[in-house]
């Protein structure tokens, strides 16, 4: 069925205390080569028909990001794109 | 800088109350075109050097993760994949 996708992110100059506390953790197992890690939110919307891509910005817009803190964007889902399988 | 994208989502076979929940507002926004809504995670690794996908892949099991509901794709973000504006 047709998908569309939205990620959801912090805006670049939000903290993320989430990601940060990944970050700090991962010392402890032996990673030393990560710079920043970001936690943000991806949403699959599932269309009856045609993915609608303005009808998804407008869900993002109203349900999904807090626009004061969050930016997101809004795709397509290619076809062979899930996570449904560990790749 | 070179960045790993980690997307999470809920195994098919988990329900999902969060996505559910905005899936049943969506009728009183006018939307009644779209048939589910499912809500995972999308983490952003930054790497000092060389993204590296296996040691991206063993943090997303062992920090990012939890296996028993949930399923990961690891991927290089492409060069002009980015959150920082609305698209």
């Amino acid at each position: 069925m047709p998908r569309v996708v939205v990620d959801v992110m912090l805006k670049p100059e939000i903290l993320d205390p989430q990601g940060q506390a990944v970050a700090n953790a991962l010392p402890r197992l032996g990673v030393s080569d990560v710079a920043s890690v970001r936690i943000g939110r991806r949403i699959e919307i599932e269309f009856t028909g045609e993915p609608d891509l303005d009808r998804a910005r407008e869900i993002a817009d109203k349900l999904l990001a807090n626009p004061v803190i969050e930016d997101f964007t809004v795709r397509v889902a290619e076809a062979d794109e899930t996570v449904d399988a560990r790749s």
